[in-house]
């Protein structure tokens, strides 16, 4: 159960089986931090390229291919003040004929995040919103595990292995649960959002680099197929895929894998079940694969 | 601002340019009833065929196309016990090969819908669930408009005209706007469900006949292309189409109109706004059409 | 075995149950004309409102709901001089980001229509192509059966009943069979193209008046689902829907069935025999309804 | 213009910047061999594991990201008499009603291939199919270069670098060109087909192992963004996506910058020649990214 204090030297903007940076075991925690999307740390360096670089790979000791490895998210914090989002909606999450409309640069605008007051404000002063203001909820877009098969997937994308699924869920008090693909995991951690709608329909949230802290946890000999989470509230599933279709197909079946596994329902119990109180939230509709969450309140599942 | 109380004789599974039952006008208030998506009356009576059979329709005094009709839903109460959801998710929201292991028989399951108690419980209990009970949320699954062209849309699926959107917000409290396509507009109402989850993913929510009261009121000259809708706290747009991306795109540009036409924002104003602070739920993932919701919290929106 | 002469004074833009224009029966011959998808006729007078206007409906003596009907294209011909297309890629067709280089304007580009030397040859000369010259694959756009439940449906989509399913092999020679879904099955024709590329993805063919003669056959008792068709070389079935892979099901699907059912296959062999041997063709991409066919060569079907 | 004879003994199941097995320069031709899907060789030796192991990589010399190579298909030919097949279509191409009609089992059919008498005949002889036999058409279902980022993609999909994008029209005769993601471009040669269905619906053609023959030609400077390809009558562009629209409107655009790059067209000439020539095939619906290609016919731009 040791305490790790990592500094990365090394970011990588794809998740593969690359050599791990730190070798840590079953209940540990690492406090170390994350770069934000374009490669710049908390003094506004660049300091490794573009695209959601990532801190890691951790080295998960005894962790084997039909593992699961679980994720606790400590602590997730903007460590600058300065973050930013574009300022046009992706053209794919329009009407086809309304694209010409949308402004003609992406651009990009400055928000001020104070921790202190748990905000973010608009800094650009140029449109109707003036200095608007939002309170922070801090998550991590992009993190996951070696994929399968010798792949190294961009950080651009996402898979089984987790990877930008961009969900605003995950946050603080969270614990997301990945396949273990490779000996070790190797885990990755970066991409961290000050702010994020639904879907991340700009593209971005409020873009920043954080201060993180997690605990791991090996589930030995558990075997799951698409990454899972939990809070206090609810068990949720994740599928990433196009269209949006199949990312739900993947999150309620992997869902229903959950309820008869481990909640002793068959497929017709779990169906009523879900029918009257399954929750969708959707995670991203902007990346190569699109992110649906399935989930369930925890509440639902206490029968006695 | 007359009320009327009127006892449905004739129903309708398609919305077309139907004789009216009867005409109301601006601000007028209707107290009905209506069957459930099998037909059946509060006293378990067959009086209409299988499909959502509606109420209605209702002409609106004044309504001509280029107008928006707002139907605000005053009370939304089942008026009987019995209540019944399908037994299996449908073959479409899981993995293609996972399909084989669902329930070889849809089936019917019974719930006993308690409005004292605010609480429906399944009957049949022969699954591990037992006597589950859910709480109440009662909504309207498939109400709307006559389309245009001439045409009469099924009560299985939607479009611009509203129908069968299947999606559990439409609860009591909640104003729902139309495109009025036709002279009149010619409104209709059913398919009452005292739960339902997100998706509709059994294909039912818990069907059962309503008593309905709700309250027109008529914004000439107001253009809106899909319905939308607002509560105490959110507005919203409802985009029906498949594949669920389609949804998004058109309830994504419907609330881009809103918030240009009727907020004063830009489309880069607009766009930043709703980057770090839209929401979307899932309405349907069953009908032919899908559902996807598109909103903003009203309190995002005074910037006074 | 009657022929029928018929000159159209009424045309519809839906598809429904509207009154007969002509009773025909098994094995008559119906010689009528099409206007253009813009209710233009063949002397250029704007007889029919846009979208799409039908000839028809003709009722078929003794048909029912569960029989098929079986519609010959005799002749399909071009019968004036002038056509048109659109001049820009429908947005829905190109990349999201690519939709802003589009022409700004979809602008209508004129064809002169030659029969005698079976050919189209672009008139406006202002661009790159000059006077550039294609041969003639005349087909109709838009044709089918009155729908199930009382509908009527937009002769802009498609569904289980055809409609407007833009597929350039619906030529002279075709037999298309559709599932009658009411009696009389009230058979509509129209929108004639001169030439089209697969999935009309200008949104138009050559639009223009068309001479049709067609030839009916009533198949009693006979159950389809989606339309099919043949000619001297292939089995085809059609599916209508977005996206193109649910289309694509639909159709796949539809000719399992037949398979199964007129060629004593049982799915192992059907499955064996398309994984080698399908054929796909893009009708439209379009309409609100995608148009996917799946086919079979007949040779592949002689086994003896 | 080297003519290099290689005979592999590693093979790759990811395409990534691996080391590679052979430098060839600009306009050398090689000689070699691939496995069939399963990694079984022409002695039915198992020298590879499953999932269609790569031979390569190959070096172009002075290949640079930013170029195109071009890859010319000499000769494909299945080099052992036994192919197989599988027995069930996959659950994602029918209805997903109709999915638990298929084979419960997905199966393997053995066929003889003979090149002598060009055609592949069933040796399992329990189906209604007999000794079913169909004409050779050999092609390769997955090749192409390592992808950019430092990614290493599963040779179970595609992307912008090729990969198994299972098109029956990449056959003897036809040239392939890909963009050039990373230094020396590394081609990946393999999944022989000495037959193949639209779709490759039942998620094989005919497996086998090949004789293969190409010659590369480097194309400095031309930057191309999906694969192209050509033959004596036609131009193709590939696009590699789910949804199948998505996939489409991939190789719509790249067709679009074809012509308006080499041919001098503008959009909206472009737009008018495609709306009215263009052809689209389906190269695979099975594989996690669908393949479409757009195509048009070499005589119709030749306008002098």
């Amino acid at each position: 159960m040791a305490i790790h204090h990592f500094t990365p030297t090394i970011y990588y903007t794809a998740m593969g089986t690359y050599p791990p940076v730190l070798e840590i075991a079953d209940g540990d925690t690492v406090i170390t931090t994350t770069v934000d999307a374009r490669g710049q740390d908390s003094f506004h360096r660049q300091v490794a390229e573009r695209g959601n670089p990532q801190t890691g790979p951790f080295l998960i000791s005894r962790a084997e291919p039909g593992d699961t490895l679980a994720v606790h998210f400590d602590r997730l914090r903007p460590n600058r003040r300065q973050g930013w989002t574009a300022a046009s909606l992706a053209p794919n999450v329009v009407d086809p004929d309304f694209v010409p409309r949308l402004p003609s640069e992406r651009g990009l605008v400055e928000w001020d995040v104070d921790v202190e007051k748990w905000q973010a404000t608009l800094v650009s002063s140029e449109t109707a919103l003036g200095q608007y203001a939002v309170e922070l909820s801090p998550m991590l877009g992009c993190f996951g595990v070696a994929p399968p098969r010798g792949q190294a997937i961009s950080t651009a994308t996402s898979s089984t292995h987790g990877g930008n699924m961009d969900y605003r869920g995950f946050v603080e008090g969270v614990t997301v649960y990945f396949p273990v693909h490779v000996p070790g995991a190797l885990l990755f951690v970066g991409d961290g959002h000050a702010v994020q709608g639904d879907g991340e329909i700009v593209g971005t949230g409020i873009e920043i680099s954080f201060d993180v802290q997690f605990t791991v946890h090996l589930l030995k000999g558990k075997k799951i197929t698409w990454p899972r989470a939990e809070n206090s509230d609810y068990l949720m599933t994740v599928g990433n895929a196009r269209p949006l279709d199949q990312a739900l197909q993947h999150a309620t079946t992997e869902l229903m894998h959950w309820l008869m596994e481990d909640y002793g329902l068959d497929t017709r119990a779990a169906s009523i079940l879900l029918g009257q109180c399954v929750r969708y939230e959707v995670g991203n509709v902007f990346d190569p694969a699109y992110t649906m969450i399935c989930k369930i309140e925890k509440k639902r599942l206490s029968r006695g």
